[in-house]
């Protein structure tokens, strides 16, 4: 019995199997064949290898961003001189992803809480009746003050007046900050770790470098005008009643190659709408209100703005491509699947378009029972069904 | 020499191998090859293909969100009327994807630096000893103040009470405001831009519109108390206490149709516990210290608001999917593969299980030695092994 | 006619076809080729199955994160004792997943808007026509100031200096500070939603844990001073200048298991140049400036705060796996390929290499053309070509 195994075992492992083939001596065919399995090579090898990398697994990058701006705005309104610097002009204020630079705005100073009558145009009453129940918008107090016209409302008075938006933006020295970028990368299936102040990119290179597309495409330090314009806006439209623009860092990493060669691109493209369409985009223009509250004699009072301003949305774009042995082997597997595919069609063409494809379906088959002349068989018997 | 190889070259171009196969009539052996054959069909058109889409390639998307709250609230504590706007109760005010909706607070205003006792119930003390070794949590001056039995502190006095948390809460008017929501996201892979303004939400329906899950799934301006109901919590719970609520922009696009047919899905749940099992959450409730500096007399102090809110977080979930030749290909050769698996299937059975598998192995082998009988082998001969 | 395609249909059910073979039994061959199929099943079986788990889909999720600090600081700068609490030191205050904690800091007091000479060092001046032509960092007068030879500037006044960074740091107690992290994460593709708080992390257990790589991996409340020592830097060096450190929350869940066994990881890392190569990193540090504005005697005036602090950036990484039925046929199927290809290396060596190759491609193959001895072809027949 163990002998029996033994030589079973022996056996299995002495021989192999091959299966029989024909070998189809036909011009037509051989021709059609030979061409779909080199399709299928050039596609295996071509496509899946070398154009779409089929021999690399891929990965995405968690990651972190710190900005920094640098300028100062001046503005000059009816005479009073006014300096905006970072404290005053960036939000929030310790450098995130998202952040918006003042470019324009309205201020409201001096309000307190009190009741005061609504600006023209808003509310319009002839009387009292005209003012009774409150909306969530406003908190009204059901008089219609007869100076104005409109009704008096509950509200941080004196109450803003946003009809007029300065033009040209009061901030146009915007256009001359400079932000800086600092971004950190980690692929986690690589354990790769990159930071966008690359190998080329040292302590003195970025003291002196601003970023150009071409003659200083790493140099992390942007000038907003130049942001603006290789988005494709102008930069007074956009300043003006404020804008969406997004940063992307591109992080396209081949990591079969040294790891210095994994560098970071910028791009910048509007992302609401895009220049050339203006009025595609249903909601253009970016704003927020912002308050700066203090106590006057006791009394709390604020400064409203609305700022109207470029919001900079910082996004991080990553992909790297390192070769492993599964999807390469995977992409084998498949591509002698598909190998398998091309004998099928050409068996299929062999065996019901060719002439003489009585004489090839002979050859090819062998079979088990003789209601079918069968040349090749030579134990053939019928074999006996239920 | 050069002859022969275009002869060996030409050879190889106009012929084609294709495998010599038994083709076995037998019933039972048949039906079961066909029907795992069939399973094996099925289950790669019916289920990778069209149930799966193995077809298609996927990607996710990079995102920007922007945000804007509308609307006013109103309170009247012990006779005080204050109306609260956006600047005053959206932090931060900005319009980041990710914000808090002030519904409660309690206050503390006039705080300045110095030392007076902490609150009852907090370091009580008999006498100095009590109070010596300051934590990192209090600063303490390691005196007893009698009067209230407690250690007196370094802080910003008097220090804040937050024993009772108004209810109901002062900003139930919360309920009313409305939130505009701006999502614009890009699929790299495809190259396609989509924002949430869709082609039918033009500027005229957004002026009017108003999110509601079935008549106006695709406005995007939503209304807090509908937000806080669809994700099944009671709003003056949740404005009592603070919570945190996830709106998921759920973009799903099969981008072989037409992009306009990509188009968000708006969901909204609890991000921390869900609002039947209460207690199941080990930390519900949202709250945070946010101060007001301001100067009087020289001396500066603030106004301490605790804030109760609901958090607010944008979460843009995506997967756009595009026909793709690489997995199709992909999928039809694994497919092949397993094929391959149903054909040593039915071979198993073939040759092992049925009662004439002797006849069958020596129809479908040939041997290349003679100790069994080989009724195939015409050139059949010993091979001698060393 | 009928009839016909009735009999085809059940001569296709009750019939299969599969491949002849030769079994060749040589031992060296079959070694070679065993082997090679050995390594190819060994390689499915033990690589891409239990390995790498190619028998799993996977996801990553979508993620919400919220922080909260406690901890009260306190600073003794010449005599004026202050403390800050966590509405003064943590920037933004809401909680947000990446926010500073204030550790260092230069104040500037009383600003106001107005014209005074820059510090000693910049802009240096003898003449007024030093001090021509603003930049956009400052907005010149035109003017020299004589007393310090600088020139003059139209900016908040004092204007800062910020020439000597305190050290020891300022607020070195943010080394006792704790930090609390809420985490929820959610895998659409599995529709599994988790939090931090984990079954293990109750109300009980929440309020007197403190995380410990060993003792407490799955506490959610942190000291900073271990987050620091975690990461690998002293604490002190880093409060100085300000820095940054990523908090990694790492979800890696084998779903087929229970869910409750999918919990969160903790890792902490600098995210710009590790501790140990300092000038590696081009820019180290992190600050930035933050005014807190206020009105005395009717004059808009400001604090200025140049905040130094560490930021900390949570990062969730996430990848669920679960069996998924595609990946696991892909896997076989592609398998069942790489099979194949094993067979096509064991005939190179077969029909190319061994002496005895004309033999067995005899074997192997059948010939369409008897120009090419053929003892296999019963009805061989001189194909007719074109």
């Amino acid at each position: 019995m163990k002998n029996q195994i033994t030589s079973a075992l022996s056996d299995f492992f002495f021989e192999y199997e091959t299966p029989r083939q024909v070998l189809v001596r036909n011009r037509r065919v051989g021709v059609v064949c030979r061409l779909i399995q080199l399709g299928v090579l050039v596609y295996i090898i071509g496509w899946v290898f070398i154009y779409e990398k089929g021999y690399q697994s891929t990965d995405t990058a968690v990651s972190s961003v710190f900005t920094k701006m640098k300028g100062v705005g001046y503005t000059n309104v009816s005479g009073r001189e006014t300096v905006w610097d970072v404290a005053d002009y960036v939000f929030p204020s310790q450098g995130d992803s998202s952040f918006v630079v003042m470019t324009n705005y309205i201020i409201t100073e001096g309000q307190k809480m009190g009741k005061c009558p609504e600006l023209e145009g808003k509310h319009n009453c002839i009387s009292h009746d005209d003012c009774v129940g409150g909306s969530y918008k406003r908190q009204m107090t059901g008089v219609c003050v007869n100076t104005t016209k409109t009704c008096e409302v509950l509200a941080w008075c004196p109450v803003e007046d946003d009809h007029t938006v300065p033009s040209p933006p009061l901030l146009m020295s915007a256009e001359n900050y400079t932000l800086f970028i600092k971004n950190s990368i980690t692929f986690p299936l690589f354990d790769v770790t990159r930071s966008n102040l690359v190998e080329e990119v040292n302590k003195d290179y970025l003291s002196k470098c601003l970023y150009h597309p071409e003659d200083a495409p790493l140099c992390p330090i942007f000038k907003l005008g130049d942001i603006v314009k290789l988005s494709g806006f102008s930069f007074e439209n956009l300043a003006q009643e404020g804008g969406a623009i997004g940063i992307v860092i591109d992080w396209t990493c081949n990591l079969d190659f040294h790891v210095k060669h994994c560098k970071p691109e910028y791009n910048f493209h509007g992302l609401y709408g895009n220049p050339t369409d203006a009025d595609a985009s249903a909601s253009m223009g970016y704003n927020f209100r912002y308050a700066k509250h203090y106590m006057e004699d006791k009394v709390p009072k604020r400064t409203l703005l609305k700022v109207f301003g470029i919001r900079f949305d910082i996004i991080v774009k990553s992909l790297a491509r390192k070769f492993d042995i599964i999807p390469t082997l995977t992409a084998i597997g498949s591509g002698v699947g598909i190998f398998g595919v091309a004998t099928v069609v050409c068996d299929l063409v062999l065996l019901y378009l060719l002439p003489k494809r009585e004489f090839y379906k002979n050859m090819k088959f062998k079979y088990t029972d003789t209601h079918i002349q069968d040349p090749d068989a030579e134990a053939g018997s019928t074999e006996a069904e239920k």
